[in-house]
Parts: C-alpha cells; structure tokens; sequence
C-alpha cells in the first residue's frame, strides 16, 4: 500500500466551545489528504481537470470519533486506497496523535470519476485505463 | 416522526473551484441542524450542557452525495431522528434542493450520551430516562 | 440609504474553545451579506460574472470588535454603501444582538470593480455607467 | 524584529467558485499564526490561558489583497510586532507566494490585554510587566 502521510498542528481555529475539534474540520482536513494523495502517486487532482476534464468527486464520506482532538496537538494523517472499482476509489485517512500514537479518528472518502467537460452537467464515466492502473499499483504496492 | 426543517441559501463561501458545494459545509450544516433539532423537542444543548454537564457528542457521521448544490440554490434540510439505543441517537439530515426538490445530500450523525463534568475526561454514559422519553416520542410522533 | 438587513442565530459551529464567535467567521458572513446587498439592488453577483465578465474582488477588508458573540445569540447584520468611486465600492456592515441592541462588530469590505474575462488575469476597471448609477441610487437612497 | 515564518499550500478548500482564494481564510490563518508567533516568543495562549486566565482577543482586524493566491500555490507567512502599547499588540501578517516573491496579501491584527477569569465577563487590561518586557524584545530584536 503506498501511503500519504501529512503532520499538523491542531490549531484554535479548529476547536469549538468544549475545546475539541470541530467535526467538520476533520473533513476539510480529508479532502487536503485527498488532494494530496492523487498528487503523491502522480495524479494531480488539477492537471487532471485542465488537461483531461477529469475530477474525482465525492459519492460518500463517512467518519469515526474515537478519541477528541485538542489544542496543539500534533497529529499525523496518514491516507491510502482502500477499495478501487471500475468507476470509483475509496481513500481511507487515519488520524493520530503523534506523541502517543492514540487514534483520534477514521474517515473514508469515496469518490466517482467524473467527466466535467461540461460544468453544469457532470457524468460519472469508467476510471481511464491508464489511470486505474496507476491507481492499482499504488494500492498494491 | 418530529422533524425540524431548516432553509439556506447556498452562498459564495459555500462553494468550490467547480462552482459546487465543498462538501464540509453540509457537515457544518448539519451540526446546526442537529442543534437546532435537539432544541425544537425541547433539549437545547447548551442547557443539557450548563444545567447537566451532558452533550450528545460524535461517534460517527457520514453522507451520500446525490446531486451537486450550486450557487444560490434554495435549500431545505429536514431532520429527525433515524436511531435510539440506551447510550446513542443518530439524526438523519435530507438535503434538497427547494424550487425541484431534487435530493443533494443525505447525512447522519450518530451521537452518544456524554458526562462532560470532567473536560479532560468525557465519558460516555446511558442517556438519563427523562432525556430517553423525549428522544423516543420525538421518534414515535 | 439602502439597507440590506440578514437575520442569523450564532451556531456551536462558529464558535472557538472561550465560547465566542471565531473571528472569520464575520468575514464569512460579511462576504455573504456582500453578495445580498448586491442582490438586493439588482446587482446579483452571478450574472454581472456570467454575463459580463465582471467581478466586485476584495482590495481590502477590516473589522472592529466591539462586544463579543455567544452560543445563540441572535444577530442582526445590516448592510450598506460606504464609499463609492470610479473603479470601487466599499461596503459597511454592522452586526448587533437582536435582543438588546449591543453592537458586536462592524466590518467593511472594499471592492474593486474588475473584469474576469480571462480567468488567469483579472484587471481592475471602472465601473460600467449603468451599474455605477445603480450604486449611486442605492448610496443616495 | 523577531518574526515567525509558516509554510502551507493552498489547498482546494481554500478556494472560491474563481478559483482563488476565499478571503477568509487568510483571517483563519492569521489567526493561527498568531497564536505560533506568541508561543515563538515563549508565550503559548494556552498557558497565559489556563495558567494566568489571560488572553489576548482580537480588537481590529484588516487586510489589503494584493494578488490572488491560488491552488497548490507554496506561500509563506511572515509574522512580526508591529506596534505595542500597554494594552495592545498588533501583528503583521505578510503572504508570498514563495515561487516567485508575490506579495498576496497583508493583514494587521490588533490584540488585546483581557483577564478572561469570569468566562461571562472579558475585561481589558494592561499588559503584565514580565509579558510586556517579551513583547517589548521581541519587537526590538
């Protein structure tokens, strides 16, 4: 499995009145992994879309709540394919606090290859044959 | 069922590179939907919180996509409860679209009883029976 | 002087761990209001970049914090022209608590008047006649 | 001067239906480079916080806009004291694009003294002599 890893710092921005992160913040922080995942296998989310009117647009996002995460926390992301079919991947990132390893969530993110060629109507359309493979290297890896 | 409906209007800041909904904001909304929800049968959060040292936190939350939301779109998001176990109640949030109804997005939120007493410690904790009787008419109504 | 008045309640979501507002998310309402004042004059942003290619960007932005906002406070956030120059407009909104009158913030947004046409390089311009008179009135009011 | 520096990239949740990014979050990360720099001069705001009951809130905000920041743009954030007084400080926030030097954008935050031990009640105050005298290096370095 090829993995992502990002690191960052919870900030106080990302909390709310209990002093633990905002929920939504975790998937802001998913979709940047996301991003960042198609760029780390040579995929760029950008390119795709300007030179091929490719996207991969989300389908179904879910999230589990183990453990709050707090003010300055370090913690690390760590993003990789879970499931692959003929028209969708499905990226799995893991949240952890780095000083102990505790993990604080789980979210998925499944996503349709789309063609946007044309903005006000997007087609869900097969994965290009040369992308599913690089996609199926970076989950064999 | 009790439901609680809310209305918005897809804003500028709402919005992505495509012109479509960044899919954290539905997650924003719905944590708004889920407050106002508990408060509509009675249970505002904040007193729950203040009077009782009780939240219903995040053990899960995820969504199915269906159709992209875009600038100004009208939008209704009906909530009401999908799931109540001893410890736990899942909302469920439908998001339409209002001039056609098409259906956008649907998410759930499993939320568990917690003792927020000590806020380094949550723990989680059987809902008390007033608090259960509410939840469960709000579900059979 | 034309006014656009928004109705809100502050939400868990826009709140940090002191149980206050979090600062941007004036700016994130601000821009919505923005975009509603526009509207409400016949301006709405959409078309003027649709249809003309034309934009009112952000040269400048700033804020004052006068009294801070809580869980569930209701808001009043009323709207109106500042400024007006040949190539810019800048717009005033001031945020208070329905229930008692408090003033939380009053913010200001400056915009230039610029032409989208090419995506890569937008370029300041004057303001077309007919939507310059349009301002006017709404100043003028 | 003592200045702190913070790296990102600009990530798609940063952007708006232009493509470049939405104003706010400039504020978002000011916010939090805010808080780097005090604890870069020694001075974490959850220590002055939990330890002392002090906290510096946020009186003026502004910024100018001088060019767009973009998807996957490298920027830098350049952060130093600007100006100091018994009660306030305020920071200057800097944004380049490290490619290329671009000066993106500007923003000043104006914080203040508060004594934050009635969590109903802020109160402005002056600045403690031992705090004041590392605000006072920091800014002469």
């Amino acid at each position: 499995m090829k993995q992502n890893i990002i690191k960052r710092r919870i900030m106080w921005g990302d909390l709310d009145s209990l002093g633990i992160v905002f929920y939504p913040r975790f998937y802001e922080w998913f979709d940047g992994c996301g991003h960042l995942y198609f760029e780390s296998i040579g995929l760029p989310m950008n390119e795709l879309w300007q030179r091929k009117s490719l996207l991969f647009g989300l389908v179904e996002t879910s999230s589990r709540y183990f453990s709050p995460g707090r003010y300055n926390d370090r913690i690390r992301i760590v993003s990789e394919i879970e499931d692959l079919t003929p028209k969708t991947v499905t990226l799995i990132h893991r949240v952890e606090r780095i000083s102990d390893g505790t993990r604080l969530v789980e979210g998925l993110e499944k996503r349709i290859c789309m063609d946007v060629s044309d903005p006000h109507n997007f087609q869900a359309r097969q994965i290009p044959p040369d992308i599913f493979e690089i996609l199926q290297n970076a989950r064999a890896e």
